[in-house]
This record gives structure tokens, sequence and C-alpha cells, in this order.
């Protein structure tokens, strides 16, 4: 029997840096984490323990330090791209460089109606992602929004589903509706402007979330990449992966009370899972 | 050797709902979460097993979701004190109630220019809780924010300190200060307008931390207690708790670069923790 | 411009029990979480909201529940391979049926030498998982195990490494090496006796790890891999996850003292990644 | 108005380390966490940000690795008392240290049998810890264990308690109790065995846990506090705080199938609290 290596990849996680830029007046701070990876020629190190092939995790880090001290990190999928040709050029045994990064979102503390020049809070779990996957070849730019938690309260039904015999689920004509917003889509071309279209495509996904007559959480999932790929031309494709956070319509009954649609309680498990991918065909 | 029950309690912990009130046009969503705790005569209970003067944790619960229906949950004070009478007037073994409440934030989602009547995202970690504390003699109120992430990159240095012979932190004239506000704060009476009071206190918080010329964490501790106490007659006194962050500027030396506060490194652990009270005297 | 639907799936995640099972003298408890996934004809369900061929999540939990009550869950993979064929008897719309399940594993508390007959603690984070995946024409099942914790404190070394101008770490030749195992494998049958395999591969994991004269992670994932593919018949393939736990050795020269390998300082980020896939060929 | 400054205190928190001994042919690990904390003469850092009081905790941290680097850390006690004597005497301005400190437990892989000399695995959530109050009169000396779940499927049941109108619990005579055991105690000296006592009471709590007769939380909670006071005389109280896990019995009624005791359904929240201290008397 011979064994073979088949997958494989190595690299650092969570590397993780605040970059300040000081103007007069006014500093900008941003931080981000990023998770790089190689795959390459890597069966020597595997097999034998000869490492001459493996730039240390280590060295991706400083990597990623030296070039956010000489270059803006904003976006992040140009500092990202900027980190794959950095990889590429100077290491010839690797043939892709993966990057995940995600950014933490600062904003100035008002001050007198206006920001405050140098002074920060963070907003919640809400992360810009994005995703790179790089070769010699060619490049996937994938951006994305991870951990939006959003909820209505109305036209939100599911009706007429399939039902067998441990089916006790009612129909609901009208249900709270609530999801996590986990999105990636990907970019036809690496020269567009990352960050505007980044924020005009979460404005468009949660007015879809908001408009749409639901019928289904398919349905809604699909409302959303619809207006996506209908809207932006330089998006070919997008990922949608919506968890449902359940909130049941307590049972009053039991202590002599009716409940039109008033008090809900939030479950955390089982929840109800849905992904789909999207395409112009 | 006699064994005697000192300080005890029991309750019921993550009493959790969302409310939904429904006008013509316009929905409204609070959710929050409590844990109460009763104080009283459960020695029989403890040491005989006689549950004659238990109320279940179970019944706390309906009681809430009881009363949630027929009455508004907003603000989080007037409902808890609600709670606490109910619970003190049926329960004659009971001597204390104690209730932690926090609500998570949700808002309406922009839709044209103006908030959805029915969307709704909800903003991050960030929290608004309440501390209610009583007994048939009195209650006491207290308001809180937790979690709250701020940071800023001018106005702090921390110099001049207590050196031994493991002293190696160099003195600081401009650093990054970045902490986590925890507060709470007690009023001295239950008849206030506790929903604008507390956005003047985050308010009035954060305008402390950002212009405050920081020699230390204890100093803009203070400074922000000092704000509070100096501006809002109904507050008679302020708990601070501010966990910092770290930021360690970057060492680029190795990689043959200055950092002139450019690239900075968060750290989890270990961090500094700081906490007083200040109060009226 | 046409849009295609792509990969989709939904399901129900967290359905989450204990199972107590009562013979005389001895009870036995089995906590397990699963998530069910449904691939299949759900093009109408998302494109127009036609839901006469979605079975809700809520029945697929019910089910779980009903399979749970009739029969036992022990070992996990029989109770899936169930799960699996109730799901594609009952619903031709479905081409295929993906389960992720884990137990969270209880033992008996010792009792005079003895497992005490009804009372259990439950062992850390470390979970069993099993992934199943079944068509009408196969079904694949892998077992695996997660968030397993070890370290060494011999036999490892990192040298001889790709170095460039970013390179700063230094060569160890007798380093602390820690890793979080997460492995799981695909069997070559489903008619084998899981149970006792899952417990001799976790244990020839475990040697692997604690015996290999490493040269780096990869060197010593590989050792793992090939431990078991060389010694079960029944596996064909393995993945490996390695994500490492970085120990620094302390410098404490600056506090004039020497530090020969005692005090190590546990980092969480950035930390070093690797994984890969072995199989027979 | 005049503003005081009342309770305070400041320090270093997740102070994290790994200490290695290196016996021939045999290694041990112990991994601890403190935070350490100092109350004292500090009104003037707060005040007026004059910090020639304030050690800073980065100088705390740096003497919890020069006296781990030539001390043993084990028992954790002796360790934290060293520390608190330590700062007490070159800190006039320190009138209290406290130390909350906490083991994460590593044990020896097997190996044909016996423990492997230098691989090592780590259990789980629970921990070891210890709490540390000194002053330059007295110094308290209090050992805990965190996060201990366990369960019981005979021997509890919670009947004839209190009613009300929003009472719907059923009274149950054979339920699954299950509870997360926090302990903490108090010794009488600073003089004893921290380690075997520390195993001993360990013990003695899952003992009484597992055989008790349970009418509810509270005479649980009961029996195993005075297990410990009855049974250690170095010990003079015992505080337990005892959060329940709900372990519902599935309704399978509407599946068409009872349950007698078979299928539970585990529930996070909301959830049972009960917390007391017993004391010698």
């Amino acid at each position: 029997m011979a064994i073979r290596l088949a997958e494989n990849s190595y690299g650092s996680s969570r590397i993780h840096l605040l970059r300040v830029s000081r103007q007069q007046g006014r500093h900008d701070v941003r931080e981000i984490a990023l998770s790089i990876r190689f795959e390459g020629d890597f069966e020597a190190a595997h097999a034998q323990g000869d490492n001459r092939k493996i730039l240390p995790p280590d060295t991706m880090k400083n990597t990623v330090y030296a070039l956010a001290r000489q270059h803006s990190i904003e976006p992040l999928e140009d500092f990202g791209l900027h980190l794959i040709e950095h990889f590429l050029t100077y290491n010839a045994q690797v043939t892709r460089v993966v990057i995940d990064a995600s950014e933490s979102i600062w904003t100035h503390l008002p001050h007198g109606g206006k920001p405050h020049p140098s002074a920060f809070s963070r907003s919640g779990d809400q992360e810009r992602t994005s995703f790179l996957s790089g070769t010699r070849e060619r490049t996937h730019v994938r951006a994305g929004i991870e951990n939006l938690l959003v909820l209505k309260t109305s036209n939100s039904a599911f009706e007429d589903f399939k039902k067998d015999p441990y089916t006790t689920l009612q129909e609901e004509t009208d249900r709270i509706l609530s999801v996590i917003i986990n999105a990636n889509w990907l970019y036809t071309e690496e020269d567009v402007e990352f960050g505007p279209l980044w924020h005009a495509v979460r404005k468009t996904l949660l007015e879809a979330f908001a408009e749409h007559h639901s019928h289904s959480l398919q349905h809604t999932l699909y409302a959303m990449g619809d207006a996506i790929l209908g809207n932006f031309e330089n998006i070919s494709e997008i990922h949608l992966s919506l968890p449902s956070k359940h909130f049941h319509l307590a049972d009053l009954a039991p202590l002599g009370m009716d409940n039109p649609g008033t008090v809900f309680l939030p479950a955390d498990e089982p929840h109800a899972i849905i992904a789909a991918t999207l395409k112009k065909s």
C-alpha cells in the first residue's frame, strides 16, 4: 500500500493589526485580521521533514507588518492582492496563495456635531470580509459581510409545505423572520472601487430583505441574491448563507392570556440553516 | 460543630424575550434578558428539603412573560420595578428581589431616507443594562452600559510611574489608549426619565473619554466618573470598570524599518484592569 | 442576463438531545447534536416561493426525536445512516442527505471503586464527530475527533527552513509543540465496528504525536496520517487540521535571568495553521 | 458638591504562563493564568494624574514571570502567597493584594501502560482555582473548582413547592438533575497540603452530589456544602454556585409516541441559578 499526500496547505491565522494614519487635525484607524495559506510543492516537508521549501508562518506575519508599514491597508482587497503578488514573486515553490481577511469597523466618536479627530468606538460583531485566491495564472477576488443580524415583523409567511407523519409545524401567514446575513460575492475584475461597491451591496441586500414578500427562507435568499446579480455588473456570483434565529410566539394560554403577536421567545437551537450560490449564466 | 446557612439566593437566569408593539404603519421591537433572584426565608428548603416556600424559577419566567404581555417593557427600569413589586406582594417569604436586566438594541433599517416600518438590524455587543434591588423598605435602581469598546490615538500618556527592579515598561508620552467601558450608576429616585437619562450619560462618558488629557487609566476613569456626578443631579454614585486593550507599537527594526506610530499589534492578554466607585459626599 | 441557482441546501442545525437507557441497576446517557441538510429539487421554492417540496426543518427535528425514542443512538454512525435512509425513502425530491453529528462525552462518576449507576460528569471540549453523506447510489461515512489539545516538550525541532529578508524566526532544535487535533477519516464500508475503531484511531493518533521525532508541523501531521492509513484496513483517507498553539520562551534577560526552557508564554494569535489529506493510492 | 473616590483597585488580568520542569526521564507541565489587583493609596493618581505610587501592571506581569522562573508554581496557593508577600514587601503604598488564579490541567498521555515522559493532553473546561487576599495583617486563602458539569438520572425530585396563578410547572418525582459545580472554600490556615486537599474536596463534592436523595437544588447544594464542612477540619466556609442545566422530557405525544424517560432536550436558557454560603458556627 502506498500513501499519497492529497490537498494540503499551511500558513498563519489571525495576523492582527491596527493601522493609524495621522493627517493634520484628523487620525484614522483600521483594524484587520488576516489568515494566509500557501499551496505548493510541500511533499518533501511532509514525507521527509525537509523544510527547505517552507517559508515560516512567522515570516508571513512579518511580511504583513512590513507592507502595512509602507502602504495603506484600505481597501482590504488591494492590500490582499499586494500580499499575494509579493508571496508569488519571491516563492517559486508556492502555486497558490489564499487570504481570508476581515475588518473590524471603528468609527469616529461624535463631538459637537462633527467627528472627533482622534477618538473612536467600535461597532459590534458585524465584519467586512474579503477572500482572495491567487495563482500565477489568475486571481479571484471575493468580498463579503458576516454576522449581520436582521429581523422583520411583517411580510413573512411559511405555508403549503410538504407534510409527513412527523410534521407538527403549523402553517404561518405572518411570522417573524430573523436571519444572520453571511454573504460573499465574486468580482469579475480586480479593478473596481471595492469600498463604495461593498457599501452599495450591503444596502441592496438589506433593502431586498426588508421589502421582500417572503414565502420561505429560500424565497428570501433568492430575492437577495437576485437583487445583487441584477444590479451589479461587476459581480458574477454570490453565495448566501442565512442561518435563521427562531422567535417562537409564547404560548400564554396556560396563563389565561392570548398573545396576538406580542411576546416572542428567542431560541438558540435548533435553528434552520440555508445556503445557496446564485450565478449569472 | 454546627453548620449555618449564610447568604443564599435562588432564581432564574436568561429569561429572554422579544416584544413587538404594532402601531398602524410602524412596528417596534425590544429584546431583553433578565435574571431574577430571591432572598428570603429558605432555611427549611436547604436543610430539610421542604419546598413549601420555594416559588419555582419556572414561575418567575412565566410571570415575566405575563407582565410583558400586559405592559410595555420600556424603559427596562420601570418594567423591573413592576416585577419586584409583583413578587414582593405575593411572596411573604421573600425579603429581597434582585433583577439584572439587559437590552439588545434593534434599530429600524433605513428605507428611502426614513426608518423602515417593520425591518430591523441589531447593533453589536453593546448592551443597555439595569440592576434593581428591592425590599419592602426600599429599592435601589442602577442603570448601566456594558461592552462599549473605545480607543483614542492622542492625548494619552503614562509617565513618572513607580519603578522596581522588574520594571521594563518605557515611559510613554503619546500612546494608544483603548478600554471597554463598563459602567453602572445609582439613581437617587425611582421617578426619573430613565430612557433620556441613559442616552445623556452615555454621551457624557464618551465625551469625557475623548477629550481628557490622560495621564493614566486611573486618571481617565476619574475624569469620566467626575463628569457624570458633576452633570447629573439624579445620580449619586457611579461604578466604572475599564479593562484596557493593549495596542503595542510593532517593533519593525528587525525588518529594517522605523514605525512612527503607524502599525500597532492588538494583544488580548495580559491586559490591565481598573475599577473604582465615585460617590457624592 | 439570466440567473441560475447553483449549489444549494437547507436543513436544521443543532438538533440536540440526551438519551437515557435504563437497565436494572445501571443507567447510561448519551448527548448528541446533529445538523441535517437536504440537497434536491428546490428550484421552485427559491424562484417562485412554492413550498410543496420543502419538508420543514422542524420535521427533521421531530424525526430525530422519534427515531431516538425507538432506537439506540450508539454508535452515532448507525443512527445517522438510519436517518439518511428514512429521509431518502420518504422524500423523492431529495437527492442527498448530509449529516454532521457530534457527541459530548459523559462518563459515570466513580463510586467506591466502581462506576456510579446513575451519576455522571462531562469531559471537556473534546468531541467525537461523524460526517455522513448519502444519496440513493451510495453513502460516505466519516468519523472524527475535534478539539483534542495536545503538547510535547521534547522531540520537536524546526530548522533549515526557507528564509527571506523578512524572516526573523530563529532555528529551533528543541521547542514546545502544541496543536489542536481535528481529524476525520473515511471508512471503506458501512459495516464496521464504529465504536471500537474510533477509540483505536484516537489512541494511534496520540501515540504518533507523542513518539514522532518532529522536524515541523507538516512532518508530524504526515506521521499521524501515515500511522492511521498504515494500521487500519477499513480507512482509505484521513484529513488532518492541526492549528498550533504557540508557546514562546519568555525573554527574561531584561529581568537579569536566563530561561533554560522553563517559563513559556502561551499566545492565542497569530497561530500557525496546517491541513492536509492523505489517501491510500 | 464634593466627589469622593470610594473602593478602587487596579492590576493585571490574564497573566498566563506554562512552566516546564525537566527531570531526567520525565517532564511535567503546569499552565496557569493569574489576575492581580492592588488596593492602596491611589487617590492622587485618580484625581491629579500623579503616577508616582502606581507600579505598572506590566511590572506585575514581569514579577510573575521572574518568580515562576525561580520557584515551583505548584501548588497554586503557595505561589500566590509568595507573590502577595513580594508585593507587600516592596510596595508601601499597597494595603491589599488580591490574586485570582486558575490552572488548566494537563495530563501525561498514556504510553505502553505508563505515562509518556514528555507528551500531554489537556482536559476540557474544568479548572482548579485559587483566590488569595492579603494585607499586612492577615491573608485569606480560598481554593475552588469551576465548570465541573455533572448530571444524575435518579434520586432527584421537585415536589410540594409554592404555587401561584402563573405556576404551570408539574411536580416531578423522578427528574434529571444537572448542574455546573462552581465552588470555593476558605482554609483556616495557610499551612495545609493544598494539593491533596483539593482532590479530596473534589471527590467529596462529587460523592455528595451522586448519593444525595434530592428534593430540590437547594437541598442538594446544602448536602454538598455540609459534606465538606463535616469532613474537613481545615475548612471553615464554603460557597457554592450551581447553575442548573435543564433537560426537558421531550413531548412525543404529537408524534404518536410515549416517552418513558428516554429522550430529553437540553435547554440553554432560561436556567435556574442557586448560590449559598455555608459556615461553621
